[in-house]
């Protein structure tokens, strides 16, 4: 493990802020944040504490990086700005050839071995040329639907089927999280949306493939399907009125078949209403496993916390295009 | 990962068998059994098939390893004989510098660098020197109550406070179990029993040990209390009778202390009664996590899961005394 880690928050949408704020409020210890970068004009040019909400840090948001290694040696950087990996690419590219190991909440970047073959393997071959990691992580993917459920299986002597649910409740979450859904949209906009192939959940394949992966299994055939949840009465958030017979949020599964059976099935819903949030595994295996996490992992602060937890690991890694199973045994840290 | 392990099973105990048995039954793709060791003059000679209740399998137990090196290349140990440090240290040695690698059920050994500082060092330097991989694994310890609350806290941003609790009705478990934990004794009985200071659970310290180290604090204080639960009503199980006002089980905890809080507590319970087994890991942290495994983790199963499934992951691990946090990311195998 590094003694301290040099980094810069590269993204500062939500949960970049979110990122940034944790580190100076919890991490500080362990981690310094000597730059931020973001290409928002309204962001550009303004202290960075401003922004999140804490005191003046005397860090000023630059739309380039490179301004801030001409003044600092940077070990790692927390790379938190889109969901595909056709979009980051350029930005990846351009801080491996900089040099820079790399912790992203891009959610295709967790495993893209299966729909990003291409990218995936240029982002591989050229970190290990420059000698630096890439980790996609967060909380899903990169954790309850992946990371977790294969953990579990570690004490079953064989496992013949594996079922992940995720129930969210979107009511008290964010209003771009509440849009992510199609929250408020009638059911002919989602169906429009949805065909854009960018809308909803973005990650439940590649969560499906990295399990298939480490429990050494091929898939025959992957099945994916989005739909709309429904309401049957008017909902409010502190957002938007959902009326009765509007999109409340997504139903999103994705299924893994081999030998037409069903063997992986990641059920995801996520949706405005009065329902408790869960995570749920269920291991049809010797012995058999049934897990519960009440009332969910919250997904904001997991996120954060699995970028910056696996920020401390990745060190200890080989240089390449790297999943979460690379990095040792994920955990937190104590601090009282 | 290697292509196949040739592997030994030493020790033929109730987990022991349990492991040959599921070794040959479920893993031969992988794994080559080609020789069982146990020195009970009841088990030596006899085919290994019968024993373990398959068909003859054409592996002669035998009291001595080395008769196994003579005519097999082995790469890998299933050791399972005793708890204690103590008591296994010379077969570990002894296996070490035969160059065998270690997989063992010793609960002492998951975690000996506090409880067995000297003999863990020894250990750590011989199998270093003779570069094999010695690690102690199961389900607890092992599993339930050390390494998936540790890994649970790789998606909170602090945490702050940890309580473990297992639960195992032990009314249908195997007669071994049931007097380890001191069913149908008097209360005077099991505080004799408890003054040998080899009674009831091992490993719970150790459990606590590891997760401080992995969560990175260092305890100031460890507590550990061992008290018998007593039964209100007569009881039964396939073999014994517990009269009321006799002990049904046992109440184990450890709690370790930080700056006089309590940080990381164990707690688990082992009795015959009427109640459902469960694990639970509660995370006092950002954001704080619940999780509850419904009807728990069979014991004997898992344990061997453990062995078996982490034999796959030590060959990518370093030569020396290794912990469940030196392997990778823990993960059983989809088999249909």
């Amino acid at each position: 493990m590094k003694k301290k880690i040099n980094a810069v928050q590269f993204g500062l949408g939500p949960i970049g802020q979110l990122c940034a704020k944790t580190i100076i409020q919890k991490h500080s210890d362990r981690i310094n944040l000597v730059g931020a970068v973001d290409i928002h004009p309204a962001k550009v040019g303004k202290d960075l504490g401003e922004l999140i909400g804490v005191e003046n840090l005397g860090i000023t948001v630059v739309d380039d990086i490179r301004s801030i290694l001409r003044k600092n040696k940077v070990d790692l950087v927390f790379h938190t700005t889109t969901s595909f990996m056709s979009d980051v690419k350029e930005q990846l590219v351009e801080l491996i050839k900089l040099k820079l190991n790399i912790v992203s909440s891009t959610e295709e970047l967790f495993f893209p071995w299966f729909r990003n073959t291409q990218i995936a393997q240029e982002i591989d071959n050229l970190a290990r040329r420059f000698k630096v990691r890439v980790l996609g992580t967060g909380v899903n993917p990169g954790f309850v639907m992946d990371v977790l459920p294969a953990v579990l299986t570690q004490v079953c002597t064989s496992v013949k089927k594996i079922r992940v649910e995720r129930v969210v409740n979107a009511s008290k979450r964010r209003l771009p999280l509440q849009l992510k859904i199609g929250a408020g949209l009638k059911v002919g906009e989602f169906k429009e949306k949805k065909a854009t192939g960018k809308f909803g959940h973005i990650g439940l394949v590649e969560s499906l493939q990295f399990l298939a992966y480490i429990l050494n299994i091929q898939l025959d055939e992957v099945e994916e399907e989005l739909e709309p949840i429904v309401t049957k009465r008017s909902l409010q958030t502190e957002y938007l009125t959902i009326q009765k017979g509007r999109v409340a949020g997504i139903h999103h599964t994705a299924v893994g078949y081999k030998d037409g059976k069903e063997v992986i099935t990641l059920d995801l819903k996520m949706f405005v209403g009065d329902h408790k949030d869960y995570d749920a595994v269920y291991i049809d295996g010797e012995p058999p496993i049934k897990m519960k996490i009440l009332n969910g992992v919250f997904g904001d602060t997991a996120t954060v916390a699995s970028l910056i937890n696996s920020a401390y690991l990745i060190f200890n890694a080989r240089p390449g295009l790297l999943t979460m199973a690379d990095i040792g045994l994920p955990h937190g840290y104590l601090k009282i």
